[in-house]
C-alpha cells in the first residue's frame, strides 16, 4: 500500500513544501502576534481569525498526509519522535481552536513547530535534547533532595506559613524560587527565622547543595560535549 | 565468626534484597508525603503512622543485619563512609519517631538513603563528592575572606544595624546573601549607605572577591574532569 | 585616483595618528565626564563644550580624509565592518551636538572609538563577536520560545495584569526580566498565580527551557574556543 | 652585611617560624571574633586587647626582621609582592591600632596574613592572581562601556532620578547593581520607565552586552586553564 504513497512522500520530503510549511507557519505566528494588539484585533478580527483557521486547516491536512503517506512508521518510525511532536501540537491546535478563551489561547503553540520543520531548528533541539539523558543521573539526585526537603519544609514551617510551604505543591515551587536564589532571603527565610531562628541551617543547606548539584550538573555537559567532539575526529 | 554469616551477607549483597529496601524506602517517602496532606492525614493518620513504623523496623532490622553481617568492617572497611551514612540516618529516624514536632520532621531524612542504596545515584554521589577535596584549598581561601569580612562588618556597622550585622553568626548570614546576589544592593547595601555613604567600598570588593573566587572554584572542577577523563583512557 | 592619495594613507596608517586619536577621544570622554558634575559644568560649561567641539571636528575630519584616501574601499573593504561603526558613530554624533537634551546625551558613544582605534581592542572585540556566529542557531531557538510565551502571555495574563502583559512589547520585556530570574516569583508570578493558581507551569517551564538553552549557548562557545585553538596548533 | 644575617634568614624561612607565626595570626583573629561578642567584649575586653596588642607587635618585629634579613631584596626581589602585602597590612594595623572606631576596625586585616603565611593558601592566591592578567584585555572593554554607559545615564536619567543616577559615581554604583543583575528591573528599571519608556533600551542593551562580555571572560579563563595543564605536560 505504501507504494501507491511514494509521489506524496516525494512532495511532503521536498525542500519546497518544507519552505512552504514553514511560512505558513511564519503567517499564521504573525496573525497571532498581530491579533494582540487591541485595535487591529477588532478592525481585522475576522481577517485574521480566517486566516488562522486556513492556516490550521493546512496542518492538519499536512498531517494526515504524513500519516497516509508512512502508515504505521510515521508513528514509531525513526523520526517518530519529531512525528508525534507535530501531531500533539496539532491536535492540541484543533482542541484550542473552540475551547474556551485560556484553551484559545493555546493556539500560539503551532509556532513550535518551527523547531521540527526547519532544519537547522531540528538538528539544535536534537543536539540539545542529546545532552538530556547524560542528565538524568544527577536530575535524579535533585529530585530526591527537592522530595525530602519539601515533605521537611511543610513539616517544619507549614502552620505559620501556609503560603508558602502550606502544601507539599507550594513547597516545591517555594524551594524552586529559593534554588533560583529570587528573594530567597529578603523575601522568605529572614520573615521565616524571625518566627524559626534556626531555619537558616534548613535554606543555606538546601542552597549549597542543590547549586553544587547543578555545578556538576553544567560541567557534566561541558565535558561530555567535548569528549563526544574528540570522538567524531 | 564471620564465616558463619556468609549466608546473610550473600542475602544483603543480593539485587533482590537491594530492590526490596529501595521499594520500602519510596513506600516510607510516599506514605511521608501523603501525611502532609489535611485530609489524608485526618482519616488515614493511624495507617501512615502503621506503614512508617514498619519501614523505621526494617531498616533498623537491616542496619543491625549488616553490622552482625560485616562486624567492625562496617564501620571501618572501604564503604565505611556510605556505611556510617545509613547508620547515622537510622538513629536520627529512630529518635524522631518519638520527639517533638519539631525533631519528628527530621523522619523525612531516611528518603536520603536512596542515595546509598540505589547502584547509580551511589555512583553519581561519589563522583560529586570526589570533586570536593580538589576545591578544598578554594574553600578555605573563601573562608579567610568571609571571615574577615565578617568581623570587620560587624565593627562597622553592627551598631547601627544590628538586625543585619549584630553578632558573627548574622553578619556571615547577610553575607552569604550578598554573595549570593539575592537583593544585596536595594536590600542591604543601599540602606547602609544611607548612613555611610563609604559603605559600597566593602561590599562592592566582597561581591568582586568572592565571586571571582567562586568563578575559580568552577574553571577548577571543570579543568579537573577534564583531566580525570583523558588520564582514564 | 587612490595613488595621490598614498602620503595621507601612510599617517592615516602610522602608529603616532592611532595614539593621537585615541588621546583625543579619552580628552573628550574626560570633558563628557567632567561635564556631568554639577559645579564644574556651570563654571568651567563654556570651555568644555569648546573642547568637545574640537574633539568633534577632529573625528570628522579624520573620518573624511579615510573616506578620501582609501575610496569606496573604506565602505566595502576587509575592514569595513570597523569603518561603518566609525562613520555610523561620527554621524550620530554629528546629529547629537546640535539635538535637544536627551539626543545631546548619545554624544558620550563616541567613546566606543576606542574599541576600534586600539589595536588590542579592536582583537578582543572581534574575537568576542566572532563567537557570535556559532551562537545564531540557538539564539533563533530563544526567539522561538520568547515569541510563543510572549503572545501565550498576552492572551492569558494581559487582560488582568496589563502593566506586565498588557501588549507584546511589556509581554517581552517582563519575560527578559524573568529568564534573568530578577524578582520572576516574589514580583511577579506570585501575583498571578494569586489570580490564576496554575500560571506556575507557563513560568516554570519557561525559566527552565530558557536556561537550558542559555546553559546550551555557554557551553557551546566554551567548547568551540577549545577546538579553535586546538585547530591553531 | 647582608651574610651576618643569614642565621636570621635561616630562622625565618624555617617552618616552625611560619607555624608559629601562623598560630599568632589564629589566636588574633580569634580575638578579634571574641571581641564582637557584647558580653565577653565587656568582660574580658582588656585581655582581648593586650593580646592583640601583643600579637601586633610580634608582626611588627617580625617584618622589621624580615627587612633586616633581605635589606633592599625585601622590596624588590622575586617574592617582593607577598612583602609588600604583608608591609602594608603590618603599616595599617599599627595606623588602626590607634586610629578612631571606623579605622579601628580595620585592624581585622591582619587576618589576610594567612594567604602569605600558609604555603598552600599562597600557591593557590598566586595561581588565582595569575588568571588576571588574561583578563586584563576584557576588563579593559567592561570599563570602557562602564564609563560610556555611566555617562549617559547620568545625562539622560540624573535630572529625574538623583538617587540613581544623580553622579558618576552613584551612576557607576547602579550600573553594577544592574550587571549583577539585582533588582534591575522591579527595582530601577520599571521606575525609569514610567518616565522615559524608552529607557528599557539603554537598560536591556547594557545587561546583554556586559554579561556577553563576563561571560567571554569566563570562557577564556577556562580556555586558557586546560591549555596551561597541556603545556606543562
Amino acid at each position: 500500500m505504501l507504494e501507491c504513497f511514494s509521489w506524496l512522500r516525494r512532495i511532503l520530503e521536498s525542500t519546497k513544501w518544507s519552505i512552504f510549511i514553514t511560512s505558513i507557519i511564519l503567517l499564521n505566528a504573525l496573525t497571532l502576534g498581530l491579533d494582540t494588539i487591541q485595535p487591529v484585533s477588532a478592525r481585522f478580527g475576522a481577517v485574521l481569525s480566517g486566516v488562522d483557521s486556513v492556516c490550521l486547516v493546512i496542518f492538519v491536512v499536512e498531517i494526515l498526509a504524513r500519516i497516509m503517506a508512512y502508515g504505521f512508521r510515521f508513528f514509531i518510525g525513526k523520526e517518530s519522535g519529531w512525528n508525534w511532536f507535530d501531531f500533539i501540537i496539532v491536535i492540541v491546535s484543533v482542541a484550542a481552536g473552540n475551547g474556551i478563551s485560556v484553551l484559545r489561547a493555546l493556539r500560539v503553540i503551532r509556532v513550535f513547530r518551527l523547531l521540527s520543520v526547519i532544519p537547522s531548528m531540528r538538528l539544535i533541539s536534537s543536539a540539545m535534547l542529546n545532552t538530556l539523558p547524560s542528565m538524568l543521573g544527577i536530575l535524579a539526585l535533585l529530585v530526591v533532595f527537592y522530595y525530602t526537603y519539601g515533605v521537611l519544609c511543610v513539616n517544619l514551617f507549614g502552620e505559620k506559613f501556609p503560603d508558602w510551604f502550606g502544601s507539599l505543591g507550594e513547597s516545591f515551587y517555594t524551594l524552586f524560587q529559593i534554588m533560583t536564589l529570587e528573594s530567597w532571603s529578603m523575601g522568605i527565610v529572614r520573615p521565616v527565622m524571625a518566627e524559626y531562628h534556626w531555619a537558616w541551617a534548613v535554606f543555606v543547606s538546601f542552597i549549597c547543595i542543590t547549586n553544587f548539584i547543578v555545578l556538576n550538573l553544567i560541567v557534566g555537559v561541558v565535558v561530555e560535549s567535548i569528549a563526544e567532539i574528540k570522538k567524531r575526529k
